[in-house]
């Protein structure tokens, strides 16, 4: 059996004669270049619409452009991602740009093949969310394609960068939990494996400022990290892990909001109450941490204004590859809600 | 300023030479070709891991295959999605093919926008997850590309379907409340405004089949639906709506977890407890659901299994576009945790 005929396909010639304008008209709103008015772009648009007329991404992409941006996530579980999402697709809703995600890549050879994958399907730019290649990688990555790196501190010539400050995020939830009282205060970290990557991942900066925060402190004695992984079962067997020493912590830090719910899990399996017996921060203030049962106190680090700034520079990129790179720096802040209280209370 | 050049392309002669193999060998190796035996594939693939080599997928798909897979999803923040994602990856695992997301699109027009971007981009096959464009759409996304089509029901000549049994979750649903002395048992729907599409979604299948249950435990009096959205915010909107009723009912049964999370953010906001004062019931069995402090009775619809029969479909419709369609349903079973009891328990 052959498969069925596609129908014809509707061409920039169907749109023109039907829209009532030339095909100069209809190219110069699909090309959005100047010197179309409002009203011509608003009947191009209808008779694309009606005619359901869609440019070959191919032919377009022949002429430089195929008007998809790829995004690469290193985990669609984490319930933080979506927020960074919103914040480029709100960004791109007003342009010819589709998103397409890679999906869950935890590890360097899996962001190899997802990144070669979108190089090779000729995406006009990439924006690649907590990468664990090397700089190298990246740097080649962002001399093939317009590049900008999320929550990955460290700058490069190349390719622009947005993170938020995650030694600060990390201070706000030490002095916040130093405020009640609390001295014994954990932090299950996720664990690098690369010195040479260590000091630009953001779970390494947010270790890294929990240190800094508890010595500034005079708290250096209690400094207390487990290394798991910023997953639901890596909160939970980093709590595990901290439940079971001889002199347990009053409060963990948990350093995304996906370990703090594995913390959760791990504290409701030992008969313990929170924050009666243990404090619990997390990090990123996802839908979940407001979520009634839980009202998790956590940092919140404008995931939406992340995705905004990359999408931005994107395109600007895009529009201009040899410009200067830019770092953008946001500052979280502390929202808390009902799994902080003071220790024992 | 110009962009910086590429390096040279690795060809498959550089790898033919690294491997100290033909070049015919490394192609039968990237084509899976029969002939190539288990040591060859090894030597061929290290050699092409060291050297970093790739297939142009423009190339390969001059010579019809891209081996890129595109999913659609209706929305990332629903943590039942990344369960069929994982069944659709698993299965993928050992084959060359990469799988890129279209974001959440919930609606017909950003569905649209996405499954034309994908066919633009050469996928050689589509996965549509809980899809509301019309049949004639997805009859004819499914006579340009192969095509599986999850979670909705009903046939069609020229794609597959998986889903679960919906009508047979709900009805579990009902009767495990009712076997626990409720009566006054109230669901939350996703709204679903096209009448032709409507006997095809989940969504409405999990409504139908609450109303059936109803009605043959002979509680038709007491059916209660409100609609809104399978989203938190719908489930927050329509457990207010319920629990302003003057006789309120004493169980919930929400048609996702992402919508009982919801409920019981309006539960909490009210100062009411559950299941003391109400018992409520999710739907997918997300790790969600299974978290210590939420430990919510959901139905588990399996989705690895889900994504794992999708994909096998969808790779068989591929090798052979004209075989006939063939539909999957999967039953599903109930996960009894602690958010449903006896009605004031």
């Amino acid at each position: 059996m052959e498969p069925p005929a596609s129908p014809r396909r509707v061409t920039i010639v169907d749109v023109a004669r039907h829209a009532q304008v030339s095909t100069t008209a209809v190219s110069k709103v699909l090309r959005n270049a100047y010197g179309a008015s409002p009203e011509m772009r608003a009947k191009v648009r209808r008779a694309i619409d009606e005619l359901g007329y869609r440019p070959l991404a191919a032919a377009r992409g022949m002429r430089g452009r195929t008007y998809t941006i790829g995004v690469m996530l290193p985990d669609i579980r984490n319930p933080f991602f979506p927020e960074i999402l919103d914040g480029i697709t709100g960004c791109l809703e007003d342009t010819d740009y589709q998103v397409l995600l890679g999906p869950g890549c935890n590890g360097e050879k899996e962001e190899l093949r997802v990144t070669e994958a979108m190089i090779d399907r000729g995406m006009d730019g990439l924006v690649l969310v907590a990468p664990v290649s090397s700089r190298d990688r990246l740097d080649h990555v962002a001399s093939v394609l317009p590049t900008v790196v999320v929550g990955r501190h460290g700058h490069s010539p190349v390719y622009d960068t947005v993170v938020a400050d995650d030694v600060a995020g990390a201070a706000l939830v030490v002095e916040h939990l130093a405020g009640l009282g609390h001295r014994r205060i954990a932090h299950v970290e996720h664990h690098e494996t690369d010195p040479t990557r260590t000091a630009e991942m953001p779970n390494a900066q947010r270790a890294d400022g929990y240190r800094r925060a508890m010595r500034s402190l005079g708290l250096d004695a209690e400094i207390d990290v487990v290394s798991t992984t910023y997953t639901q079962q890596g909160g939970y067997l980093g709590a595990k892990e901290l439940l079971a020493r001889a002199l347990r912590p009053t409060a963990v830090f948990a350093g995304a909001d996906i370990v703090a719910m594995g913390v959760l899990e791990a504290v409701g399996e030992a008969g313990l109450s929170v924050p009666g017996d243990l404090s619990v921060v997390g990090y990123d203030n996802t839908t979940f941490a407001a979520l009634g049962p839980i009202s998790l106190t956590s940092v919140d680090q404008a995931g939406r204004e992340i995705g905004r700034n990359a999408a931005r520079l994107l395109l600007e990129r895009i529009a201009d590859r040899g410009k200067p790179s830019v770092q953008v720096k946001l500052s979280p802040t502390l929202v808390e809600r009902r799994t902080t209280a003071r220790p024992g209370a």
